[in-house]
């Protein structure tokens, strides 16, 4: 059986990305862990059903979207049969044989999806030429949105604004920057979250030169919320730290703002060495840094490797 | 500037892939060592030009074709600039930054060429969509005959026969199975050749966890002038062996008797246990071997990885 999977602790775009290339590849889109409420609200929107949380890659064929990093995976990964990998990051995984692997550097793993389905390339990667229906279409739109902070990331190329245009229409919304807004906002709902939930709601482990860096980001367009809870977010930091840890960080993404507050534990040294910055304490306000993938993770895996 | 290369001691598909996507990338073929006689014999039959020598990734813009593995690509490959991979086997290569991957498990790189050509996908890639000429579609229908070793080789695919037949079609190559044959045995003139020459003809390295591992490889339809050499041959590995390695395996394929006597130089225990064999001194023969990424590399990995 064919499982199509994002990453652990999902985002908008792994849990809309595995919903849609599971039905053109007639296989089960699966989860690795709870929703968050961005997500809760995309598939409300749209009425589809959250995928299957699943634990083990035993006995599975599995095909890997919006990550290919071993330890965002399942941890049983090497017990399954990988078949694949749709992707929009750096490539983090090894294989002992050939797979299918598509990848571009564009705003989201939906984006890479919208092209192949637009260009009808489903076939390509051995899907059926069916037509995109509007709830899925918005699954789509809803993850490049989310994913490029509504094209306010550096992540975000052409490409994600024009696919953004041609979904919008297909799923019957008027106005993207309206949505996207009313989305971002459900994201936002973490006052109402215990300190530990805000933390992992979009929490990334990487392993750089044999050292784990574990990086937490919360985007949010009323910072005030998290702001009070700053002092407990920094305590379950600390607790995580514990699980073996050199550093870890976590980014309060002010999306009005475009820059991020930067919560460092662990070795701190690394990162003011890998971003050429001076702590105050524990953090720093890093003005236009919005994305993990291409503002955080390239810089501290080159001072990792060095 | 952008370059197209292939692997280090390079075979017809790292060469012909090359050519035909730096057409349509409107990039540089480059090689990185010497033509083998059956790539030679290629590009004299389409008449094209043999692709540009080039030492180092400093300045360039660089797509990998036919590899993913740093230890069979530029020794500075992280002065340049990766920006994408189209290949057809295992991963072997993690990156910094996102770019652009395209790989699927099918003969041949220029399968993987050959369908993104004939689905009109070569925009998807950054590409124009040119026309194919007939001397490019001769070298892509070489580099399949070649790599699937006239489609004998488990690692051939239903694909690989459909888009060989279309190809054949636009080069005017009325008989892909004697044309296959002319092309074979313009790569097996190893009657000419010394022994360093046969082992470095095909001949790749891995890092199977730290363990440096050569294992070279030679097609031939009449096995008699390789076997006349074979002693020489095992000297030139244990020369080889020298440089740092835990083992050489080296491949001595019959095509006509689809499979492969392999010569073993340094830890025989691996390669006995690797693939459930016993070794008559130094070497062995392999029934229906004839697939180095297929069938020798996966065991092999896997034994390291223990």
């Amino acid at each position: 059986m064919l499982y199509i999977t994002g990453h652990k602790n999902p985002d908008t775009d792994s849990i809309c990305s595995a919903i849609v290339l599971a039905h053109f590849l007639d296989g089960a889109p699966a989860r690795l862990g709870e929703l968050n409420p961005e997500t809760e609200f995309v598939l409300k929107k749209f009425g589809v059903m959250e995928p299957e949380l699943i634990k083990s890659a035993k006995d599975k064929e599995i095909i890997l979207v919006d990550h290919a990093e071993k330890s965002q995976s399942l941890d049983d990964l090497d017990d399954g049969k990988l078949i694949g990998i749709i992707d929009h990051h750096k490539i983090g995984i090894t294989t002992s044989e050939p797979i299918l692997y598509i990848a571009k550097p564009v705003g989201s793993t939906a984006t890479v999806i919208s092209e192949l389905y637009f260009r009808g390339m489903m076939e390509f990667i051995g899907g059926k030429n069916k037509e995109l229906k509007p709830d899925l279409a918005g699954l789509l739109l809803s993850a490049i949105l989310s994913d490029t902070i509504l094209f306010k990331s550096v992540t975000t190329t052409d490409i994600d604004r024009e696919l953004a245009e041609k979904l919008a229409e297909i799923a019957g919304i008027n106005d993207i920057y309206a949505y996207g807004m009313e989305m971002l906002k459900a994201k936002s709902t973490v006052g109402s979250m215990d300190p530990e939930e805000i933390v992992n709601m979009d929490y990334k482990d990487f392993e750089f030169n044999g050292k784990k860096v574990g990086i937490g980001q919360v985007e949010v367009i009323d910072v005030s919320e998290v702001e009070a809870k700053k002092q407990d977010i920094y305590k379950a930091l600390e607790e995580k730290f514990k699980e073996g840890y050199d550093l870890i960080l976590f980014l309060i993404t002010d999306i009005m703002k475009e820059g991020s507050e930067v919560l460092v534990v662990g070795n701190k040294e690394a990162f003011e060495k890998a971003f050429n910055v001076k702590l105050n304490n524990n953090s720093i306000f890093l003005d236009g840094v919005m994305s993990r993938k291409k503002q955080v993770v390239p810089p501290l895996e080159k001072y990792y490797m060095q």
